[in-house]
């Protein structure tokens, strides 16, 4: 038996060799897989929860919380809902081999852009055994080969799904090695993988911020991330109230514990007096617990008076802290210091300033009059998402199919030499 | 004196706050600032020439090589490429605020993408002074902070360059903050950079391999980067001789030493007993050392005898490895194998060769009939480059003033929530 150092080493380099191959297929053939990957999980759902099954024991006897559970549990709702997943991604259109800009430069030859593949991508992520196809169908959709390093909590289903993923890639003569679950649940197999920077072109972790940082840190590979969504709201001066109240309900309450939720309100000095009690009046009466600055306290006097952590703080929760703000540059420059570079909106019925803050304010998605929640692949008309980036390169904001390719450029001429 | 640790530190957050204010400077006062900066670097010639002498005096007595004192120097003639390099820049288009697939979503959102700076760019590279000239101005164009690491035997000319620059800077009400030079040499400088991700968005290393795999090894911040060119060119069996024979010349011979110079050759086997001697004469005319596998060796008896570490092999001079291989895929399976991803071509008459080379071909420039030394911004219509990325993720090819940028999403609503 080979060290583990050797074995991923290995996978890695098989995952390359596939890439090749993959980067060529047709979209047809690409769709045809995918068709494939749904009728397959659908056929061996026994099998499938019978392996979830294992791990939903071992969790259990492990102490997993109630929550903890529920992610890991492959339902008959959490299957279809997989399988709906998997033909919406093959009703998208394909990136690879789209040609852009193509040009004729003086001498004659003429230059464009192809979009290819990015080659193999590494996905690290925590329990949900249903990121395991999620992002598997994602990647080969794009051409991609795909190494998925899930939670250990989750390690038979996602052994189970790669292999009926797996079984179809077979079947239709495709190297198996495009797509490969880490049989390893060490973290030291991790490290080894964020190693690879000879076989693996991306690094995408999905979980908390100590799985990000861990990654980010220990990473040759280049990685895609977001470390957390600190959203704000910035109520300006001449906001209308009615909309505000409905657009901060919706980015507080609609789904509290995603990264794209409200976690905290700036709201311009010459309107906080009337804004703020009608605003506390419906989010108290939905359960929301308000922190505030010492001018909100003064205007609100129930109200938890914010510690100075709770500016910058993810809270996932029904809570919102909020502030009153002299202007609206101070509100900028609370949200340049505070913000996650996730999502940031302003309620404003002022043109000039809706310009100027979709202009200044630096976040993957800066809205005027829109919930944070739009924030999203989906509603963004990227049609399925593997990830929403706050890092800058490659991709800010959403990653949808595009964002998992690069561009190269290609060359036509007829002897050209350069001069 | 504070350490080294906390001056570094401290550059970098005056470097991120001068970025805000320079995201959202104008075109034209953009353009305006280099326009100074090009009248002072002229105006102020003596002192600038006088702190190079400095930094010449001293690679002299350290027994720096002539062609390492060459690259150090700034003569008249490089201070005037220099000037007219940023008038080429201002004369560019500013990609900053073009805003780029804007759709109306059916809940009534209007979505696009707005172009952005990235924030934070440091470069870290070997001594050519005018290479602070060059990435400051495609920076500041962009609307970039800068942070600038040259090496130690040019510190002299790079302070001076960065202090006119940054007068200009000072006199335009710009924070000066936004271009900075590291005076600090030490190695140990470079590594606190690297690990400054709160403050710096980009790492671009330009250098030798050493360098690049450091910065690489150490970063916790993405870096672009190339390590080596190593551009194959197969001629095809269906080949123009003689166009075959210009294109190598030109790419072999025009100017070796550059990564987009040609380093090997694969010849079809049925042209190879043809085509082969014809190009030795012509090559051999130009003093280049041929080193053939054993089937080229059989055509050329004088060729040099290729080792296996030929192959994949930078040379950076008059020497050209060549294979004779059985076939197409056999090509595609040495470059996938040995290239560095940086630039392939293909002499052929054939349609489909030249298009399954164009699509199979994993490199930032992939070429029909066409000299490898075209992968060049200048040569593809960018206009000027910062580096050539061979890493997919956000660049892969030239770098122009467009991968200095990102886009975030932007999103105009009146009012609406997601359901």
């Amino acid at each position: 038996m080979s060290s583990m150092h050797e074995q991923i080493e290995e996978m890695s380099r098989q995952s390359r060799v596939a890439s090749r191959a993959l980067a060529v297929l047709s979209t047809e053939k690409k769709n045809k897989i995918l068709l494939g990957i749904a009728e397959a999980l659908a056929e061996q759902k026994n099998f499938i929860l019978q392996e979830n099954n294992k791990d939903l024991e071992t969790g259990r006897l492990k102490g997993l919380s109630d929550a903890m559970l529920d992610r890991l549990a492959l339902s008959d709702k959490v299957m279809a809902g997989m399988i709906a997943g998997i033909k919406e991604i093959i009703a998208l259109p394909d990136p690879v081999g789209e040609i852009a800009e193509m040009v004729r430069r003086p001498v004659g030859i003429q230059v464009g852009r192809m979009r290819v593949p990015l080659g193999v991508i590494a996905m690290i992520y925590e329990s949900r055994p249903n990121v395991t196809v999620d992002a598997a169908v994602l990647c080969l959709k794009t051409g991609n080969a795909v190494i998925l390093r899930g939670g250990s909590e989750a390690i038979h289903s996602n052994l189970a799904l790669a292999r009926v993923m797996q079984d179809v890639l077979k079947a239709e003569q495709v190297d198996p090695a495009a797509l490969q679950v880490v049989p390893m649940t060490d973290r030291e197999a991790v490290t080894i993988l964020l190693t690879q920077e000879k076989y693996i072109d991306l690094i995408i972790p999905r979980g908390g911020e100590g799985l990000i940082r861990f990654v980010t840190e220990n990473s040759r590979i280049p990685v895609l991330k977001h470390y957390k969504g600190v959203c704000h709201i910035f109520v300006d001066r001449d906001a209308d109230f009615e909309m505000a109240i409905r657009v901060i309900m919706n980015s507080k309450v609609q789904r509290p514990g995603v990264c794209n939720a409200l976690e905290a309100l700036l709201v311009h000095e010459a309107v906080a007096q009337d804004f703020l009690p009608k605003l506390a009046q419906v989010l108290s009466a939905a359960g929301v617990e308000l922190r505030g600055c010492p001018r909100t306290a003064a205007i609100l006097p129930n109200v938890t008076k914010a510690q100075d952590s709770d500016w910058g703080t993810e809270f996932l929760a029904l809570i919102l802290a909020v502030k009153v703000v002299p202007d609206f540059a101070a509100a900028l420059d609370h949200i340049a210091q505070y913000g996650s570079q996730h999502t940031e909106s302003i309620i404003t019925s002022n043109y000039a300033n809706a310009q100027r803050f979709i202009r200044e304010v630096d976040a993957s998605a800066v809205m005027v009059n829109a919930s944070t929640r739009f924030n999203d692949g989906g509603q963004f008309g990227l049609g399925a998402e593997i990830g929403i980036s706050t890092t800058k390169l490659h991709a800010y904001g959403p990653m949808g199919l595009k964002e998992l390719t690069t561009q190269k450029f290609i060359v036509y001429g007829d002897g050209q030499v350069r001069g």
